[in-house]
C-alpha cells in the first residue's frame, strides 16, 4: 500500500530561499512569511496523508457507478469531501467577498499539488469547481457572481466545464450543441457533451455546468460559440434550489485511470442556461478556465511523479536484491538494498531532479500569475501565456515518464495492482490528454505564443535567462556545473526559435513539424533555469550557515544531476527541429 | 473496437529483399522461398485477425478467475487454443521427431509477432510452453524428451517457468524453494513461486512446470540452484496421466494488463520433481529458456507497437479535426483528417519507423540464432548473446513508448477502455519488466556481454557496421541520408564503449551509471543499420523495376525519418554516459 508525505520542506525552500516570496512586491505576498506558509502546507499535508491518500486505491478499485441517473462516488469520498470543505480548503485564493480566503494563487498551486498527489481523482471535483468559479468571477454579472460564487467557493456546489462533443474535441468550431434564446433572457440548451469530469455525483447539493453552445443564426465555426451557466438545479431568487434542470448523465466512461472521478456523457435536453459573458465570445470566457486548468494539469503531472517517486524510493531502500559491485553495503544481510545499484539511482535521480525542478517551475509560474493578476503586470502576463503550454505539455509528458520509471523500480511488483504503482501511472496518463492533448499544447506554443506580439514574450524569457547568467557570472561555484550548461541549453533554444522564424514564414510546416520537440527543449531550459536558481539559493544557504546544510547539499547534487544527465536532451531536440518539415511531410498519406 | 492486419508484406520484404534468406547458407533456409513464407505468414495472419484479435478485449475485460484451485480463462480462449493447436501452429520450429515442423527460428519469430500483436495474453500460453520445451530439448534426458516434448509441441500440455519468489526476483541466489532428493531419484519440491505466467488454466490436459530450487547441502547462493520438471499431473510409464502432483495455484494476481493470461502464485508442497540437466547447474539450463524468452519479449514490444500504430493510423485518417495550415485537404468536409497535421505525422512516423526498423532487427537477430544453432556458428552465437539484452530492453522500452504515442493520437478516446488503445499500452508495459527488468538487461549488456571474451562480440558488431559502410561507400543514393548518419551514430557507440573501457576498470560504477543509456544508444545504432540495409534493398528494388515501387519509396522515406529524427538520440546518450559515475553516485542515500 503506497503512502504519501507532502514535500513541505521542499516547497518552503522554493518559496522562501529561491523565490523569496515575502520580500517581493507582488500584492498579497508580504503576508507569505515562512511560518504562515509552513502552517498552511503542513495542515494540507496532514489531510492529504491521513484522509485523501488512503482513499486513492479505494477510488481506483470501486470507481463510480451510475444507476437511474444517479452517480455514486466511491466509499468514503463524500465524507472526505465534507471534511475538506469544512476545513475551508476549497477556495483558498477566491475573493473574501465570495467566501474565499483571498490567498495568492501560488499557495493554491502548492496546496493543489499536495492534494493531487494524494488523490488525483478526488481533487478533480474541487479543481473543476475552482476553474468554473474563476470563469464566473472573470466574466459573470454581479448577479451571477453573488448567486453562484459563495456556494462554489465552499464546494457546496461543484462545477464542470463542457466543451467536447462526440465528433469534436480540439476543433470546437464543429460543435452542435444549440442554445435557443428565450423571452426571459435565458436560453434552452440542447445537445450532448462527452468526457465531462465530475459531471454528476453525490457529493454536492448542486452542480454548475459551464457549457459551450451555439446560438442559432450566429457566426459559423468557433466564432459562433457562447458560454452558458447551466445549473443541475435551478437556483431560485432567494438562493434556494428549485426544480431539476434538463441535464442528466447518460453514461459513465470506463477509463484507464482516475476511476474515482466520474467522467460523464452529459445530455442537455432544453436545459435552462444563462449566458456567461458576451454572445459568441464563449471561447474567450472558456479560456479563462482552460488556462487555469492547464496549469492545474501540469501540476497533476508533477504530483503523480512525486508520489510515485516517494514510494519507489522507499522500496529501493527497503528491498534487498543483489550486491553493490564495489563492495557489500549491507554485509550482514542477505543482499544490499536496491538503491546501491547505479541504474536504480539513475532512475531515482531522473525522478527526483524532475519533480523538484518542475515544482520550482510551477511555483515560479504561479508567482507570475499572481504578478499578472494581482500586480496587473503585462510582462508577467505575457510570460505566463508563453509558459502555459510548456507547463501543461512538458510537465505531464515528463510526469508520466517518471511514474513509469518509479513503477519500474518495483520490478514485477510494479505491475501488480495491489502495490499501487500501476494506479499512479494510469492516473498520470490522462494529464497528457485532457485540457488540450499535448500535441495541441505544442501547436499553441509554436503557432501562437512564440510569434505573439512579434515574439515579445519569448524575447523577454531569453532576457531573463541572460540577466540571470550575467548577474552570476562571477560565481565560480555555479559556473561549470550550472551556468555553462544553462547557457548552452538556452543557446539551443534560441537557435530553434531562429530556425522557426527563418523557415516558418515560407513553410509553416517547418515550424509545426518541430513543435513537439520545441516544447520539450523549452521545458528543459526552464527546468535548467530553475535548478541554477535553486543551486544558487542552496550555496547562499550554506554560506549563511543557517538552515539545513545537508538539505542544501542535496539540492546542489540533484541539480548537478539534472544539468549533466537531463539537459543534454536540448541538443537532440534541436537536431530534430533543424531537420525541418521534409522528413515529417514527404511520406504520402497512402504510404503510411 | 481495434483491428489488426498482419504485416506480411513488410515481413516478406525483410526476409527476401533485405535478408535474402533463401540465398543464404544457413541450414534450412533454402526452403524459405517467398511463396512458402508468404503462405505461412498469410495463414498466420488470418488466424490472428479472425480468431485471436477479437478475443483480445474479451481477455482484458473478463480476465482469469480462480475458484477452488481451478483457473478459468476468458470466454473463447479454450476454443481458440484448440483451433491454433489443431492448425499445428504451436511448434513450428521444434524437431520433427517430437511433432514439430522443424522450421527455422526466424519463421517462429515472424509468426510469433503476428500472434502477439493480435493477442499478447493468449499467445503467452503457447510462448511459455515453447520456452519450456526448448529447455527440455537442450538439457533433458532422452527419456524426458520423449515423455514431454511431443505433448508440449502440440500444446496438449503447456509449460511454465518458475523463478521468482516473494523476496527474490533478479537475485535468485536468495531462493528458498527446496528440492529434497528421494530414493527413486526424484525430488520433493517445496516452496512458493510468484508471477508464474500461465501457471494454472483450463486449456491443457497437463502443465509442465520448470522450477528452480535448491538441493539441501549444495553450494550457497546462485551456484546451488537446480532446475526441475514438475508436472501438474504425474506422467505414468505408459505416457498417460496419473495422480495430481503437489502443486497448486494459491492466488491470481490483479495486474495492470495482460488480464487474459493467468499470473499465478504457485505453491509447491512436496511436489514430485525430476532434475533437468545437472545438479546445481540450474541457472545454465534456465538461461536456455530465458534467452529465448527475452527475444520473445522484445518481439512483444514490437508487436504491441505495431497493432497500436495500425489503429492510430486508421483513426488519424478517419477523424476529421482542424484544417491543414497550408490549405484545406478535405474542403468539402467539415474539417481535414488528423493526418494532415505535422505533429500527428510526427507521432505516426515515430511509430512506423520504429516498428519496421525493430521488425528487421528482430528477424535479423533470429537469423543469427538460426546461424548459431543450426549452423553451429560461434561468431553468430556471440552476436546473439550481445544483442539479446538490446532486443529485450530497447525494443520493449521503445515499444511501450510507441503504444503511448498511438494512444495519444486518439485524444480523449485513447483513455477510454472501449476504444482499445489503453489495453495496448497496459499490455505493452509488462514487457519492460518481465524476463529481467530492463535495467537488468542494461547491466547484462554492459557488465557481462560487452567485456565478454575481451570485447570480441562488440568488436565483431563494429566490424559488421564498418563492412556495410565500406561495401556501400560509392552508393550516392545512400550516402547523405543513411551512411553518414549511421557512421556518426556508430562512432558515438564506439566512443561510449571506449569510455567504459577506460573508466570502468578503475570504477565499475562509471560504466554501470551509463548502462541504460548505452543500451538505448546501441539499440538506435542497430535500427539505424537496419534502416540503411532496408533503404539499400529498396533502392535496388526500384532500380530492378520489379515489385511495388511505391512500397520501396515508402521504405526510403520512412528510413530517412528514422535517420534524421530518431538517430540524433545517440549523441544525447553519449553525453549522459560521459558524465560518468559522479552525478549518479554522489548523492548520499539519506539525502534522496
Amino acid at each position: 500500500m503506497p503512502s504519501y508525505t507532502a514535500p513541505t520542506k521542499d516547497m518552503q525552500f522554493i518559496l522562501h530561499d529561491v523565490l523569496k516570496v515575502s520580500q517581493t512586491d507582488t500584492p498579497g505576498y508580504a503576508e507569505l512569511e515562512p511560518d504562515f506558509t509552513g502552517a498552511v502546507l503542513e495542515e494540507a499535508g496532514k489531510i492529504a496523508s491521513e484522509v485523501l491518500a488512503p482513499l486513492n486505491a479505494v477510488g481506483d478499485t470501486e470507481g463510480c457507478t451510475l444507476e437511474n441517473g444517479v452517480v455514486r462516488t466511491p466509499t468514503g469520498f463524500k465524507e472526505a469531501f465534507d471534511q475538506v470543505r469544512d476545513g475551508g480548503w476549497t477556495a483558498l485564493d477566491l475573493p473574501e467577498e465570495y467566501g474565499g480566503q483571498n490567498m495568492p494563487y501560488i499557495i493554491y498551486t502548492a496546496v493543489g499539488e499536495i492534494s493531487s498527489a494524494a488523490n488525483q481523482a478526488f481533487t478533480m471535483y474541487q479543481g473543476l469547481t475552482h476553474g468554473a468559479a474563476s470563469a464566473i468571477l472573470a466574466h459573470g454579472s454581479e448577479d451571477q457572481k453573488s448567486t453562484y460564487l459563495p456556494k462554489m467557493a465552499s464546494c457546496e456546489w461543484t462545477g464542470t466545464m463542457n466543451l467536447t462533443e462526440p465528433h469534436c474535441g480540439t476543433d470546437l468550431g464543429l460543435m452542435r450543441t444549440k442554445a435557443e434564446p428565450q423571452a426571459d433572457g435565458s436560453f434552452k440548451i440542447s445537445g450532448q457533451k462527452i468526457f465531462i469530469s465530475s459531471g454528476e455525483h453525490d457529493m454536492a447539493d448542486n452542480i454548475i455546468h459551464l457549457v459551450l453552445a451555439k446560438i442559432p443564426g450566429g457566426p459559423e465555426g468557433i466564432k459562433g460559440v457562447s458560454l452558458f451557466i447551466v445549473p443541475k438545479f435551478i437556483v431560485k431568487e432567494d438562493g434556494t434550489l428549485g426544480e431539476r434542470n434538463g441535464v442528466s448523465c447518460g453514461k459513465l466512461e470506463e477509463k484507464m485511470g482516475i476511476h474515482g472521478n466520474s467522467t460523464c456523457v452529459m445530455n442537455y435536453d432544453e436545459a435552462t442556461g444563462y449566458l456567461l459573458g458576451e454572445e459568441h465570445k464563449g471561447m474567450r470566457a472558456m479560456f479563462t478556465m482552460m488556462n487555469e486548468a492547464r496549469i492545474g494539469v501540469g501540476m497533476q503531472g508533477v504530483a503523480q511523479a512525486d508520489v510515485a517517486y516517494q514510494n519507489a524510493l522507499a522500496y529501493a531502500k527497503d528491498r534487498l536484491q543483489g550486491r553493490d559491485v564495489t563492495g557489500a553495503k549491507n554485509p550482514d544481510g542477505p543482499a544490499d538494498p536496491l538503491i546501491v545499484h547505479p541504474d536504480i539511482r539513475r532512475a531515482l535521480l531522473d525522478q527526483k531532479s524532475f519533480v523538484e525542478g518542475a515544482r520550482a517551475f510551477l511555483l515560479w509560474g504561479s508567482q507570475m500569475i499572481d504578478q499578472s493578476h494581482r500586480g496587473k503586470d503585462a510582462a508577467a502576463e505575457g510570460i505566463v501565456s508563453l509558459l502555459t503550454p510548456i507547463i501543461k505539455g512538458f510537465l505531464t509528458d515528463e510526469g508520466f515518464d517518471m511514474t513509469i520509471r518509479a513503477q519500474q523500480v518495483y520490478g514485477g511488483h510494479g505491475y501488480i495492482e495491489e502495490w499501487g504503482m500501476s494506479q499512479f501511472a494510469r492516473d498520470a496518463r490522462i494529464a497528457m490528454i485532457y485540457e488540450g492533448a499535448n500535441g495541441v499544447q505544442a501547436l499553441d506554443l509554436v503557432g501562437r505564443k512564440l510569434p505573439q506580439d512579434g515574439g515579445k514574450h519569448v524575447m523577454a524569457f531569453f532576457e531573463m535567462v541572460k540577466a540571470f547568467l550575467k548577474d552570476n557570472e562571477g560565481n565560480e561555484a555555479l559556473k561549470a556545473d550550472f551556468l555553462d550548461p544553462l547557457k548552452a541549453a538556452s543557446k539551443d533554444l534560441q537557435q530553434a526559435a531562429m530556425f522557426f522564424m527563418q523557415n516558418g514564414m515560407k513553410n509553416p510546416n517547418a515550424a509545426l513539424a518541430g513543435s513537439y520537440d520545441f516544447m520539450h527543449l523549452f521545458g528543459h531550459v526552464c527546468l535548467g533555469l530553475m535548478w541554477a536558481q535553486m543551486a544558487k539559493a542552496a550555496h547562499e544557504g550554506i554560506e549563511a550557515g543557517e538552515g539545513d546544510t545537508r538539505f542544501y547539499q542535496s539540492k546542489i547534487k540533484t541539480g548537478r544531476y539534472y544539468m549533466k544527465r537531463r539537459l543534454p536532451a536540448t541538443a537532440m531536440h534541436l537536431a530534430r527541429i533543424e531537420s525541418g518539415a521534409e522528413p515529417v511531410m514527404e511520406l504520402e498519406d497512402e504510404l503510411f
